[in-house]
């Protein structure tokens, strides 16, 4: 018998392909998700030349559970990232870095025939979070790797609430980062182009707002962190001015080639560079809940679930006119 | 009245100086102590260029201490390295972190009139250490900083016993990183040039010795740490090949211009890069106790203590002929 069901890959043009993927029954700890939306991360655009299935953050609706699937029950809603599977045996799955598992890496995506780009899934029972009731679905979509990217930057690497907290980009992941910031008590401190941003970035929690265009030194009181999340990377030398002693700058943003930035200030005030992969599973759930007790949701734009809805969602993303994240919703 | 005594400093045209600095007489909380042995650390020949005493690398007898010192007697031996002052009311020195104080900066430079390379200098009794007495005053000096920059990054940023720690160079940064992390529990692994400095990093407690010269691959199970203290920056694609997952990266060496490195390893994989500065006072402290106990000690050249000895040490130390740390040795 098995399974069969609609996916929507990446292909050599660039193009979105519809296509079908099957999978066998359910292994006993297996579930079968109908996807009901989808995020769209910066990371399916630079992607979409490959010939896989599209899509890691994913929420649906429980429609079949394996026979010993115990967490989920058919019609419980269910969302998962990019975390999909890992050996349960490394050193690393040992540590609950299993995002980091050595036998089935995250990043190994050449064989990935499914994604929330779909109209189904099916995954380890292990790989998905239940969404608390108090969060959308179409709100819980972005978090799954947008979210839980910056909410793991903020919860595993030092941060601490009296911490002053720079946010260099309001897009997809910053207008997330200053909320979640914001809301663990730090003072946030936005840093953007010009100041065609800074009502909506206070009203997400920040506490100053630096438009950065044609300024040659900042003169703030220092950050003790810096989320960089625009794609392309900024002047460090001008972030590097602003940095406290044994402060952090976490790139976050998706770039090639080299991270080039002024040695000497990295080693006479003893900052870090910290690289930042999504969240292992149990920082995930906590930003589940965090997100839906402190009430904190992407600002979205939705589009269909289809060919179309995904193209034209990818288009605006690429032409930085998303605010601030796309959410694909299913059509039927 | 005051205290007069001789110093020596760099000059424009790179020359050592003799000179005589002139100091009031002790404040309350003041020693004056006799030099007797004296580091020559990398960055001494970085700065032999400038009008400023140079060493920070000191060892010395206790001659004279103000009223209100507590910690010191006469005939004490007392050694001293890069940290001079704080204020004592920033938030760094409120931290243990005063080697960062906000109003006096350690690289401040421009106003050292004293320091190791010098008959005799007068410090705050709270920026002196005692040495302990199964450490001699040879060995101590190289510790004041060079062996303080390596133990505080094998102590201060998550370096666990059970850890496998790259050191790449086996110079005067090296082998005491080698020591120290060898007696912390670490499994060592070198990286040098060619085999040549196998059997030594052997016996100072290397577990494998892997020469690279010429290598573009390596094929060894991961470090989790790996500590650069090479002057010049090394061959980073080799060496993020090896890094385990979540990892950390300690460029320890001073250079110019940019840290340029392959970005996206350090995001899949979540390294970091550390920057160090020496040690605050209370890992410094607890670096001599560790070296006495142990009996880690560098592997030292002796120089005189004069224009002539320390010229030729320092042409040495830019030949990379040192094996492995020089010390200046009084002459009276």
């Amino acid at each position: 018998m098995g399974i069969e069901f609609t996916v929507y890959k990446g292909s050599p043009e660039g193009k979105i392909v519809k296509s079908t993927t099957h999978k066998d029954d359910l292994s006993p700890n297996e579930v079968l998700v109908k996807v009901t939306h989808s995020g769209l991360c910066g990371t399916d655009a630079h992607h979409k030349h490959r010939d896989i299935v599209l899509g890691h953050e994913g929420v649906g609706i429980v429609q079949e559970i394996g026979k010993d699937v115990k967490g989920f029950q058919v019609g419980d809603r269910a969302g998962w990232g990019y975390e999909h599977d890992s050996c349960g045996r490394c050193e690393q799955c040992f540590s609950g870095q299993e995002i980091y598992c050595r036998e089935r890496h995250i990043y190994a995506l050449s064989d990935l025939d499914q994604g929330s780009f779909a109209t189904h899934a099916v995954w380890k029972e292990s790989f998905l979070f239940q969404i608390p009731e108090k969060l959308d679905s179409a709100d819980a979509a972005p978090l799954m790797c947008g979210g839980a990217t910056v909410f793991n930057t903020l919860h595993s690497y030092g941060v601490e609430a009296s911490h002053r907290v720079g946010v260099v980009g309001v897009g997809g992941l910053g207008h997330l980062a200053i909320q979640f910031a914001s809301k663990m008590g730090c003072e946030v401190v936005v840093f953007s182009g010009t100041n065609s941003k800074e009502e909506e970035a206070r009203q997400l929690g920040a506490r100053e707002f630096v438009a950065i265009k044609g300024v040659k030194k900042l003169s703030i009181k220092p950050v003790n962190h810096l989320l960089v999340t625009t794609s392309a990377q900024p002047d460090w030398t001008l972030y590097l001015s602003v940095m406290a002693p044994g402060g952090t700058i976490f790139p976050l943003g998706v770039s090639d080639g080299n991270l080039s930035i002024p040695y000497m200030p990295i080693i006479s005030r003893g900052l870090r560079i910290q690289g930042v992969l999504v969240a292992a599973r149990n920082v995930h759930n906590k930003m589940l809940q965090f997100a839906a007790f402190h009430g904190i949701k992407p600002i979205i734009q939705t589009f269909p679930l289809n060919v179309e809805g995904i193209e034209e969602a990818m288009h605006k993303l690429e032409k930085g006119q998303l605010r601030y994240r796309a959410v694909l919703i299913a059509q039927d």
